[in-house]
């Protein structure tokens, strides 16, 4: 083989890009990576990861008998080994529009549906779709950084309005109007909500819709924990209002269902009146698509079993148990003098607590309660700055409860330890 | 709900994206739709799909058990239906390593290797990370135009070197120096060849390192058709030259074991060096894959026993099946005046034939050979203009073996009876 003497190299011309680097900075994988870092290894107890949203692990959220068999009868009609159409199968399309159509007052139609891998390309799509020069979007504070990662990459300016704590995460409309421009094209709302818990009302969500009317904008709604809403709400899709102003929808079954390994996610359009298409939004979408990676063909053809098969009694079983684990967090969070809870949680898998460090000793921030909490409890919590709010904690409750229960435990113990002397 | 007259609406502010409508115009699915849609709707016999590289639907591709069965085994383990990390599961990692390395004079390590969805991501991935000012990079015609498209969307020039038809499609590589300046990255070679049916003998390839090295840039070798080889060169992985000039493979099990439907993947450094850590390239595609949709964990899951127990009498029935179909394809093209095949394919799923249109009566060119076929015979074969070499055709011969038979009897006829009168 050469060696570096038979050539006169010049340099290496191809270098990393420091704009992926920047666009990653703001993950909640990246945060967590920093917790998970600062575990003790001498601890003998078990880590308790209250720290990201995904139950799969816990043998309390399998998930559902019917959902498993509908890949494995994917899998062995060995019908769907090959490329799909860069939209998604029709029949997936198909199945994904009447299952979604059962919760709005018009029917989908299979061409509004675009299968993605996950929520994740949905929102990449999107996003992508709406870039160009000098176009911002309006994005929550707090939110889901998924969505500042994807903005910094198509470089998309964004600005950030806030949910309210006191009027259960509702969206400061007055701000949204303050803050938008001739170049703003979207605002996005997480319903339930990421990481506040909350699930909206349908009048607050018909505002969103006629303020986005208002600034001639589209409303992006990030509905990922669909029905997951155990409180006084029930889910209301955003693409009821649809016809206020043009809604793109992102989901999946990765939370409903508990299987975010699966990768099959959406973007729809709930749009009667036609205004994307109108705007080449629609063919943006397409385009894109084209020149992106499907989700696996078995999935898709899993997809029709899993919506249609599932039994009620599974969604009844999960709602409950997070109805339960809300109640077990909110308790708790009571019995601790730095924390407070403004709103109950009552939908997705997060409890948003507000950290008062003036009764505490030797913590500076969240995320040096963070660390020390990992530390010295082996239990992970995410520090709000993470999602847009310093100085709180997103607290998932969506573990084997007997594992909540340790993991609060040692919250209690750790707030108790570093409170201030009276 | 609200209408029009309650809202003084302003224009809506969004828009599609020319350029993605722009880069999703060079694909070889948006040909093949062209042709698809000319198809004779009252034509009683079945449409024989020669166009594109999928034979997943056909009987006698159908996968090996032991892949069908992983995939069974990780569903049903519960284990694989959460997130994985961004670059894959490392178990995953691992068995690729592993598995990458038995062709290989040096051991890969589980970091070398980032899952992907389907070698289409790996490429993404590549092609983003490259991206800068000015940057250009240098691509094989005919080569696989979802290169094109990719480096359009990412802002990359790209320059073309030929492959040479009478040097078994080797690069011409005076070509390439001629063609390299100082912002040129990367050059893509495809290996075993798409769409040219070529297998690299072991020389070649050093020859690529060597001049990959001189010019300052790395080598992208896309060996998606690994292992796809049956004529007299042998398949090498160009990673063997990885210590001449870093080399990024992307690949995927999508067609050596024929689910490219199961949407898993790779991109693999092969740099014992350590060049690409050095200039960010590695940074820079963790980074990316941070803010990706990652392939689904069940597939990540089951890719261990994929890899590990899947017998070699499949591989080997796979190759034979392929070498047969080769061999029929290349009889009927003798047959054919108006065909020439300077080649004959050792690799992948083609063969490239050239159209010598001064022998046809009414035919202008490849696309319209191809249109008239399809709505006179119902026989989809690609233009060669979709993949960079007008007035030639790309054959796929991986179809059941008695489709085979009827298309290329049906080709035979149609160039008959356009055959000019002497």
């Amino acid at each position: 083989m050469a060696t570096e003497n038979e050539f006169s190299p010049k340099e290496w011309s191809f270098k990393g890009d420091e704009l992926l680097v920047r666009s990653s900075a703001v993950t909640v994988r990246g945060v967590l990576d920093k917790l998970m870092g600062n575990l003790n290894p001498n601890d003998p107890r078990p880590t308790i990861p209250l720290g990201h949203g995904d139950p799969s692990p816990f043998p309390s959220f399998r998930t559902a008998p019917e959902a498993e068999n509908a890949i494995s009868d994917a899998l062995y009609s060995a019908k769907f080994n090959g490329y799909s159409p860069s939209v998604g199968t029709l029949p997936a399309r198909k199945a994904v529009a009447e299952h979604l159509s059962r919760d709005l007052p018009y029917k989908l139609s299979p061409d509004d549906v675009y299968l993605t891998s996950g929520c994740t390309q949905a929102i990449e799509v999107i996003l992508t779709v709406l870039a160009r020069p000098n176009a911002n979007i309006l994005l929550p504070r707090p939110g889901y950084p998924y969505y500042e990662a994807r903005a910094i990459f198509s470089n998309i300016e964004f600005r950030y309005f806030d949910l309210l704590p006191e009027k259960d995460w509702e969206v400061n409309l007055h701000t949204v109007e303050l803050l938008a421009d001739e170049n703003t094209v979207a605002i996005v709302i997480i319903n339930p909500g990421n990481p506040c818990g909350n699930v909206y009302k349908y009048e607050h969500l018909k505002k969103v819709a006629e303020t986005a009317r208002k600034l001639g904008i589209l409303v992006i709604s990030d509905e990922v924990y669909y029905h997951l809403a155990f409180g006084k709400n029930p889910f209301v899709p955003m693409g009821v209002f649809g016809s206020i102003a043009p809604v793109i929808t992102v989901g999946s079954i990765s939370k409903r269902w508990i299987v975010p390994g699966w990768r099959i996610g959406w973007l729809v359009t709930n749009d009667p009146n036609g205004i994307l298409k109108k705007h080449g939004v629609v063919d943006s979408i397409i385009a894109f698509l084209n020149i992106s990676s499907d989700p696996a063909t078995i999935v898709q053809g899993a997809i029709i079993q899993v919506l249609e098969k599932t039994k009620e009694e599974f969604f009844l079983k999960i709602v409950n148990l997070l109805r339960e684990a809300a109640e077990t967090c909110c308790s708790k969070i009571k019995e601790i003098p730095c924390f407070a809870c403004p709103s109950k949680p009552e939908g997705a898998l997060f409890a948003l607590v507000k950290l008062d460090l003036s009764l505490l000793e030797d913590i500076q921030d969240d995320l040096d309660f963070c660390l020390k909490l990992s530390k010295e409890e082996s239990v992970i919590v995410l520090p709000g700055l993470a999602v847009g709010l310093k100085n709180w904690l997103r607290i998932t409750y969506s573990v084997e409860p007997s594992a909540l229960d340790d993991g609060l435990n040692r919250i209690k113990a750790f707030c108790l330890r570093h409170a201030k002397k009276q």
